[in-house]
């Protein structure tokens, strides 16, 4: 008799937007008439870009003609891709990353949950608390984090490292040595940053214990301060500690589109094993590319015209982060985040707990939002608004949770 | 110190497919002038059909529209497609599979290489021998197949299921109970089907022993034949037994696209645990749906012109069959395959084994086959050709095989 992956019983509810939306959707058929606000999960809202669009439909055309048509796509994606890339966020940055250090994924989602794959069971993972759940339940999956405490919300074998307002959403090297330290800044869900001397420190002692960082920067898009690190591999000695994801989902709005990358240097080993010839055996054997016509698109988000193009459209984003940030601190709110990331992280009022202020927004303002506790225990009492809705609903967002 | 996933150790060679186009890359390589024609991997040559194209461009406009933007699709794949898929493959088939037991992914590949993770790593696997190689390859990655025997080239704990001129290319039931039971009709190497009859041996069995069938029927589209089953839904009984992996990249053209689905019916269960629930963890948490266009796309695939202008580029690949069939026939191999399949299985003349044909084929002819051993240990003293190709390059291809 076939037995199942006990592992997938251990974890609590479902996926926290899947459950998000689950409730948004029971409410609004409760209410058919309420103009819901949706400003919960990260996804974009603005189309697009046309230099974009150009490029998906020149790209429909050639697999319209034999001549021109695409099939299989490389096993690391395209090699215009992947020069791109390499160029403008690593070369022009003063990061020294090859093109075949480059594989092209369908988004950072599906590489941060699959990158633990090619590490050890035993091994053992620290996290952000709060932080993006995926890093946690994929571990879960594995059978890599222990068993859980409802009471606690934490998982026994998994490092918390908290960030809280005390340091600044901040974390702190951990006394427990970890194999596998997850990382991401900008922050999902805090929006807080570090500085390149603080990634810096983690570089080093990353090197030092012999951990791998894995390191999601997905919103380095929306960096507008200076000395705040747009890759880690800007820091000294990465290259033989730090795998990195990105995403176009959120500097393009690829939300729907599908395109992300991952980069495994090439000096990154364990004894003579290169973890680049692992994540190339996993994405050969597991994975069949991204849609050519998807690649193209994510070549124009390098072009000098879709450059132009998503700089508005990041922007248009951040004044709505403003919009959010300012608005919420006139009401009394305690906030932080918004000013490097289109996340902003507020303190619950008179110390409700995250998923009451959920349903309360819910159903006082119409307005979604992401409850803190679903990012970690210590997100407890705290509450992620997105800056990715209209300039329009986000204004009426603010305005409706200013008269609550 | 951090530790890799050893079980990647294990595996002998790279991917398959990724070993021959390095092999064919050099050659070409060596020899610039030489016009190399591929008929190895399985990948279409064929434009997309205009209804598709039209799809797309279509689905492309939404995208650079505000009003009509699609971002994060819903978990399982937006409806439209899944109430396509449930009307047109199962239940114009008499199938009772509903839309919501459909899970739309990026492609069948990518199904079969992760469905075994919602199961236990106890569990056993049974394969037909040959096969496609991402079954075994990603349980090996899992931990689950023992350990390897570079003298018969098997795994200490896997079930092979000989497929041999001898047997008609059918697998037996086994001997010792299997958990987990690899079928692909009709087959990908082999070209061979099984009847319905058949089949329903295997969902009685499976039911019987509490076994799991992982059913790929990729190769659905290219049945010329009655009572060869589309789906294994067509048997009865097989809603507490099995899963099906499907893929949009050979009926539809969409290698380079990038669209497939798993059916996981929601009878299928381990005790109260239902496999239904286990994917859509798994889908929600990993995975973050198939581009809006590229679903748009799949619809296409159901429309009255899609269907048509599919059907004329299905029989056009058939028709490529025929000639590669009948050709090496007169040229006096022994073929099979070809008449429910895009794919050709001859044994290698002279007893030259799998690889040295391969190689033989590649500098005396300049074609590109498939090593039969590359798909599991009987398939040495075989030959994969796909049918795949152009009309002129397949003509060329056989009038090349018939000379040498």
């Amino acid at each position: 008799m076939f037995k199942i992956n006990e592992n997938y019983l251990k974890l609590p509810g479902s996926y926290l937007f899947s459950t998000i939306a689950k409730k948004v959707n029971a409410y609004q058929a409760e209410h058919p008439d309420c103009k819901i606000i949706r400003l919960g999960i990260g996804d974009v809202t603005q189309p697009l870009a046309p230099a974009i669009i150009t490029a998906l439909h020149d790209a429909v055309e050639e697999m319209g003609d034999a001549r021109t048509f695409h099939g299989y796509a490389p096993d690391l994606g395209y090699e215009f891709l992947r020069k791109a890339i390499a160029q403008n966020d690593y070369s022009d940055r003063g990061c020294d990353i090859q093109p075949d250090e480059i594989f092209v994924s369908d988004g950072a989602k599906c590489d941060s949950g699959n990158i633990q794959e090619i590490f050890s069971v035993d091994n053992k993972i620290a996290v952000c608390d709060p932080v993006y759940p995926v890093y946690v339940d994929t571990n879960v999956m594995a059978g890599r984090t222990g068993t859980y405490d409802p009471k606690t919300e934490t998982w026994s074998d998994v490092i918390y490292m908290p960030c809280t307002a005390e340091n600044g959403f901040a974390p702190q090297l951990p006394d427990e040595t970890p194999d596998l330290i997850y990382l991401c800044f900008p922050n999902n869900p805090t929006g807080a940053t570090i500085t390149k001397a603080q990634l810096q420190e983690w570089v080093d002692y990353a090197n030092r214990v012999g951990a791998v960082i894995i390191y999601d920067a997905a919103y380095e898009a929306y960096i507008s301060e200076a000395d705040v690190p747009h890759s880690i591999y800007e820091c000294e000695g990465a290259r033989t500690c730090a795998i990195e994801l990105r995403s176009f989902s959120k500097n393009a709005g690829f939300t729907g589109v599908r395109l992300g990358f991952t980069v495994v240097p090439k000096d990154l080993k364990c004894g003579e094993v290169s973890l680049h010839s692992l994540w190339a055996r996993r994405h050969g054997t597991k994975y069949n590319g991204a849609p050519y016509i998807v690649q193209k698109a994510g070549e124009a988000v390098y072009s000098a015209e879709g450059k132009e193009q998503l700089k508005k459209q990041v922007a248009y984003y951040m004044n709505n982060a403003k919009v959010i940030y300012h608005g919420l601190k006139d009401a009394g709110y305690t906030v932080s985040g918004g000013v490097n990331a289109p996340y902003i992280w507020l303190k619950t009022p008179d110390g409700m707990d995250s998923w009451a202020f959920f349903d309360f927004l819910l159903e006082k303002g119409n307005v979604v939002g992401t409850p803190g506790s679903g990012f970690g225990p210590s997100g407890e009492g705290y509450f992620r608004l997105t800056a990715f809705g209209s300039y329009e609903n986000t204004v009426e967002a603010i305005e409706r949770i200013k008269k609550l």
